[in-house]
């Protein structure tokens, strides 16, 4: 279906909605081309990655403690934790644990991290209901391609307005991902979406707050229960997504109605899906990049320092000019911060952003010394780092696409060291080899859920 | 806080969530209006008249089945049914049957339907946390309070565009009223209110389908969470409802921000609920009411109708003109069906707008002798109707205020009725008596959860 042959009685009738689902019915794994089956896996290998680092984070634990008073049994596994809950909780509580450092992917149209609300929901499906790797895998790029599509549809409006992308879109994505791995037929999908469209909070206010990742594990519970509400026959409108008063013309003003079909199929959207290598905001990279090389360097210390000068585009400035945060939350958006603590460590792991390394003094006291030059010729994944030393001398080092961006891709080594360095820094004794060797082949997985036996946290069975 | 006074700082800074909140924290049974008391217990006899009646219906049946895989315990009643479930799930799926039918309660400036969300979640919860009767109405009114004031400062434009809005804004005056049961300080129920925020879905695309119960449902259940979560210290934004990206300004392009704290003590939003006399959109009230006094009339008989002139606002032939309907739930807003149906068996109750009675050939012929005669003087509560005898006699009434508008309200004793004659409807054995007896004098009760008790299907302790 082409932008333009979109006419009110197509919208009215649910063809775009009947169109996916129709997709999500029909696509099979032989369909799927060897790049994007490979970003699933990258992809997967990133999820456990984060979800590790926070398993054991205070708003984690406080989830855990709650959800787990309304758990119907232990099927299912939490991520880097001993306990054990229903496949709902484990749903909401590792798509919790998956984002609630923003250090998880981001689909770079839309800045939705896909794999969250997603992986977490077919992952705790399949630990009921036998699943295939591949099975799962299927399911899940094209639950991702339903979630990124839905918001493509609605951006950019949507996010600025103050929804939150990754919740708000997340919950289509683990509808469709779970429709898909239970064999649900066209007419089942599309209620699945329409259980799902009545499921879509999430604000931006909220980031930075425990409340925050509510929404997100709400994504992925509520998801997989509008799949299997609609694998009982629990029906919805035919047009969810396009109708008169449906998810989109709600969301955003002027949707891209195209967004939803065009060249589905062909163009994927897992192929837009991008790992961080820090744990800080997008526009950051580039700046810690510069800061890792310029640590290579072995003509400076860090006492030497007289004036940091930091090239970029403007949104550089706009987002991470803060010298005085106190938090390591707030930290993970301060240029100040992030150049002071990378020059210093030569480091930019959790712990260079965290309460701990904001309180060093010696870190604070080079925040005025940098300088911001605005350059708007600059794409947003370069930036220019340079330290003028108190003998005068210049050093400067200039990062064209920084590390993580679309132009240069972690490897998969560096995917899976990331794996390493945050198991261990979530404390949760999980073999992160192991786990990493299975997530590489997924794919010869006879059972999906065999991976969760090796995430959860050792020395309990 | 009046409107003039509102500046940019202090919704930057959440005045108005924590005056809200403070409200709730500080409100004691004694400073409520006995009117306001009074309205409260009607608005439960209402609740439970309409959850009995939609009790078994498919749509109930069918969540109460994939609901109750994911069910912790059996500590909560599901009115009207056998069986048992946990708290949340005995919170979504109470609303649920409610609201169903749409033929629960309406706040009349936002068409909020406000008692199923708060009253489920308060119900499901003082079945696990003694709470007395007294108790529990306060907690109501001030979960009402919340939930309307909310609908107030985003409405007509938030329903308009396509939200939910008893969803919608229900989420909050759930978690309001939780917070005041489970007696929370101002700044937990500013957490509670925060970890409502992300959890508003609901969509009018999907009314008159089953998908639209889940939200209705999700409004309860996540409202309680939402206060359980901040009990345990689960914290939320400062300004979760007028910040930058908070939900007023994602609900509304212009929100009024003084209709959430002004005259907050002195003006009761509970005051402005009305109840359905009959089981269809409000404005056909007048229409039957002149329906039902004709038929007192003994001059004439069905098969002498020649013709039938309906006089309203505009607004009536806008919304119910609709001569061929097919299904019950369309029938609820056909005036076609509803003059054709009351004119010939003298009632209006669910019966009358079921699948069946739409099939009845001989009401579907009386559809083409309507005619609709427009007069924008006329008030929307008031129409007349006036039949036209093949022998040419004309006969017509007029009604003024429709029974169950403010200016008509249902009486105690209708009131109670309608609960005799839903639970017979609902065919769920429960005694009608008993439970009416118990709500009317419910501020006197020790234990709000004994109402429960009563409420449950017989036959089965």
């Amino acid at each position: 279906m082409q932008a333009d042959s979109i006419d009110a009685n197509a919208l009215r009738s649910g063809a775009l909605t009947r169109t996916l689902s129709r997709f999500v019915a029909s696509t099979q794994w032989r369909d799927l081309p060897a790049a994007v089956r490979n970003e699933a896996k990258r992809s997967l290998v990133n999820y456990f990655a984060v979800a590790l680092a926070a398993a054991h984070d205070p708003t984690l634990d406080k989830a855990v403690t709650v959800y787990g008073r309304f758990r119907a049994d232990d099927s299912a596994t939490l991520i880097g934790r001993s306990e054990r809950t229903d496949m709902l909780n484990a749903a909401a509580l590792n798509a919790m644990s998956a984002n609630v450092y923003d250090f998880d992917d981001t689909h770079i149209p839309t800045i939705i991290h896909p794999t969250a609300p997603v992986a977490a929901a077919l992952f705790a499906l399949a630990e009921s209901h036998a699943i295939s790797g591949e099975g799962l895998l299927l399911a899940f790029v094209l639950g991702v391609e339903v979630e990124c599509r839905i918001g493509n549809a609605v951006s950019p409006e949507h996010y600025q307005r103050g929804w939150h992308i990754t919740s708000t879109c997340g919950v289509f994505g683990a509808a469709a991902a779970v429709a898909k791995a239970r064999g649900l037929d066209e007419q089942a999908i599309v209620w699945a979406l329409g259980n799902a469209s009545v499921q879509t909070g999430g604000l931006v206010e909220t980031l930075g707050t425990m409340s925050k990742s509510i929404s997100v594990g709400n994504a992925a519970r509520n998801g997989l229960l509008a799949a299997l509400l609609a694998e009982d026959g629990f029906s919805g409108p035919d047009a969810p997504l396009e109708g008169e008063r449906g998810f989109l013309r709600v969301a955003a003003t002027k949707p891209a109605w195209h967004a939803l079909t065009r060249e589905l199929g062909h163009e994927w959207e897992l192929l837009k899906n991008t790992y961080k290598p820090y744990p800080c905001g997008v526009v950051l990279n580039p700046v810690i990049d510069a800061c890792l090389d310029l640590r290579r360097d072995a003509r400076w210390s860090f006492d030497d320092i007289e004036q940091i000068e930091l090239t970029g585009h403007p949104l550089l400035r706009e987002r991470t000019d803060r010298p005085g945060v106190r938090t390591g939350r707030e930290s993970q958006v301060s240029a100040q911060h992030a150049v002071a603590v990378v020059l210093s460590r030569g480091k930019a792991g959790l712990e260079e952003f965290s309460d701990a390394a904001v309180a060093d003094p010696s870190l604070r006291a080079l925040a005025g010394r940098l300088r911001f030059i605005d350059d708007a010729s600059w794409p947003v994944e370069s930036a220019q780092v340079a330290i003028v030393l108190r003998s005068g001398e210049r050093i400067e080092h200039r990062v064209h696409a920084a590390r993580g961006s679309l132009a240069a891709p972690l490897a998969n080594v560096e995917l899976a060291d990331k794996l390493h360095q945050l198991a261990a820094y979530g404390r949760s004794r999980v073999d992160a080899q192991a786990l990493s060797d299975r997530l590489w082949k997924f794919e010869t997985e006879h059972d999906a859920a065999a991976v969760m036996r090796v995430a959860r946290a050792r020395g309990l069975d």
